[in-house]
């Protein structure tokens, strides 16, 4: 299948290159290095020393298997860019990741939030007039996230809800609650392609994806330039993979507010896996789809005690550091988040084990002189402008 | 009140200053004329002959009544812009008109729908930024739309619906099926809007309104100069302005499909009561609440019958042509949408009649000469893209 992969220069982008190229899939990956950019303009860098370029990712790519991945360095926000990687390539399905992916991020400044929303809505848009215009029978896969629903106080279904009211019925969109501005722009995402699909007969599965952890796939064990970047600062990292770089290195766990956080996880292999069971297993035309994309809930406090565990086995201090919560949201809450969808299509979850956190250890131990690590501690503040009013 | 009016110039921005103005209040409206020049782009016009420029306007007001309209020719995109009228005006309440209105022009192609998303998400975002920085105690009365909701099978709330799901229960924003590119920016800025309440505790109220009609205010009546824009073509007129127009000029009436399409409704003098009532009832702080803003629910041939009984009287030979339908959209479906908040803040509803419609008709003969009638007949068509690609 001729499987078009935006934003294949990411942690998962390229992971997902890989993998279906060696599945005997024609890739073709397109990014504008946006995440570069942000770690050059934040000080910040991947845990993991990526080549410099996807071209030169995608040679040794080519050197290690023989297969080809090609490449286009351009911006989803240039619609002719857009347009002639369709006429070019003509996807089958596309799997997109070209998204800013940050909630901090998204919340530093007004200027950053704009550009964040911007980035995101108007390059999706491009997508899907593009889609329109030139691959109407393609697939849209869409990775959105988790954090679209936010924290309810009811069970989370997979995109949809059968609503009961004053004795009628109908089946809705599951109401939205995100916690940030970039959260926010899945949620308009989402909102665009539903409308897409309903009015143009695109097919779409929305991928809400949880938190995903781990550093190896079976492809980038292949050869030390595969290797896949790895972030663990306050901007770009995410809670398990920067408590084991954390544990690795001394320093405290940092756990915002209280750690009841829960959300759902799962491991990269599973983001692979997910993303393949969507690809194979395309909607109807004028179907746009969601599936609850991870395979196990945790609170930061599981996560930090798991950590903690498998850390004190091998001799390492590893502590916890309750840090004032730089976010708003609820430090403790229900959430019960259904994810049935991808099971009955065949996923296989890898959970969560100590053999993942040591062989984690491991791959960051190998790059920790690359750790940096006065960006680890949270700056971005939710409440940021309220407090520069009221500063001198 | 110190109340800023965003979208001036418009139909309902220009109506909404005045009205304020003569109550009292200090009013300061910005637009960039957008409207005038996406007018011109499309070779359409007011019928109504709106002088030149909004400091035209003021000054027109100033003559009249001897009262001052402040006034800001700028972009609600440039955040310079929006930043120095928050300083210099520091407004208590924001009425936030400003922002490109029509479904059919965000579905003429890939730039408009583009230009749609980014100019009303963005401007918006500006907006509230400046608020967190500069106003976190002004109180934002947004101008919604009904058409966020869509058509679903069940009662349409007022912005929010308790949902019991599962043993457990919880009220959360009413799910979104919007209808065009540009109703879809309503619903993005209403999860934007939701959560800068949420993290900032700025207090807004959201205006989900219906469709409005009528030409003639208190104020416009004051002096012709004091007239506002009646906008009656495909792209930028409105069901039963439209209508009226077509009965006038003798031109069928453009009922799309079946005209089964049912709506709320209301007369422009609603409007102004609606957002007073907002204005004068502000929400606490960290509130988002959400009013339905109309008074009556119409299908496209009630309105047709309307249109067609008043005519009748007066000899007006007024027919009926069901135009192929350039939406996609449910011709006939459920529709019960409430809308009890604003009446229990002692909103008094000028309800739709005979001699309305007659005071149209006479508003519209005056100004006949200027109606250009080869922009009446829809030519937008939503699957457009679809089109575009089969033809040679």
């Amino acid at each position: 299948m001729r499987i078009l992969i935006l934003g294949g220069d990411g942690y998962l982008g390229w992971a997902t290159s890989m993998y279906f190229s060696r599945r005997g899939h024609d890739v073709h990956a397109v990014d504008n290095y946006l995440r570069r950019r942000a770690h050059a303009e934040l000080g910040t860098d991947s845990l993991t020393p990526i080549p410099e370029s996807l071209p030169a990712r995608a040679a040794a790519w080519k050197e290690t298997t023989g297969l080809e991945i090609g490449v286009t360095e351009g911006d989803l926000l240039d619609f002719e860019v857009v347009e002639r990687v369709f006429r070019d390539f003509e996807p089958e399905a596309i799997v997109h990741y070209g998204e800013m992916p940050s909630a901090p991020y998204s919340m530093i400044d007004h200027e950053h939030a704009t550009f964040t929303q911007h980035n995101n809505v108007v390059g999706t848009l491009n997508v899907l007039w593009a889609m329109a215009e030139l691959a109407p029978d393609a697939h849209l896969v869409k990775l959105g996230t988790m954090g679209e629903y936010g924290t309810p106080n009811i069970d989370i279904e997979e995109g949809f809800i059968e609503i009961n009211h004053n004795g009628r019925s109908d089946v809705l969109p599951y109401p939205k609650m995100a916690g940030s501005f970039y959260h926010l722009t899945k949620v308009h995402d989402s909102h665009n392609i539903h409308f897409a699909c309903r009015i143009w007969g695109l097919r779409s599965t929305d991928l809400n994806q949880g938190v995903v952890y781990g550093i190896q796939t079976k492809e980038t064990e292949l050869d030390p330039r595969l290797v896949t970047r790895f972030d663990y600062d306050e901007v770009f990292g995410t809670a398990l993979n920067r408590f084991c770089v954390q544990a690795v290195i001394g320093h405290p766990l940092t756990a915002y507010g209280k750690g009841g956080q829960t959300r759902g996880y799962l491991n990269i292999l599973d983001t692979l896996q997910c993303v393949e069971l969507a690809v194979l297993n395309a909607p109807q035309a004028g179907e746009y789809r969601v599936f609850n994309q991870f395979t196990e809930q945790f609170s930061i406090m599981d996560l930090a005690g798991k950590v903690i565990e498998v850390g004190r086995d091998r001799g390492l201090p590893v502590e916890v550091d309750h840090v004032d919560n730089p976010r708003v949201e609820m430090e403790s809450h229900y959430y019960n988040a259904k994810h049935t969808k991808l099971l009955d299509l065949g996923l296989k979850p890898h959970l969560l084990s100590a053999e993942l956190i040591e062989s984690m250890f491991a791959s960051i131990e190998r790059h920790r002189d690359r750790v940096i690590t006065d960006h680890i501690m949270p700056r971005t503040r939710w409440r940021a402008p309220l407090r520069e009013r009221t500063s001198p």
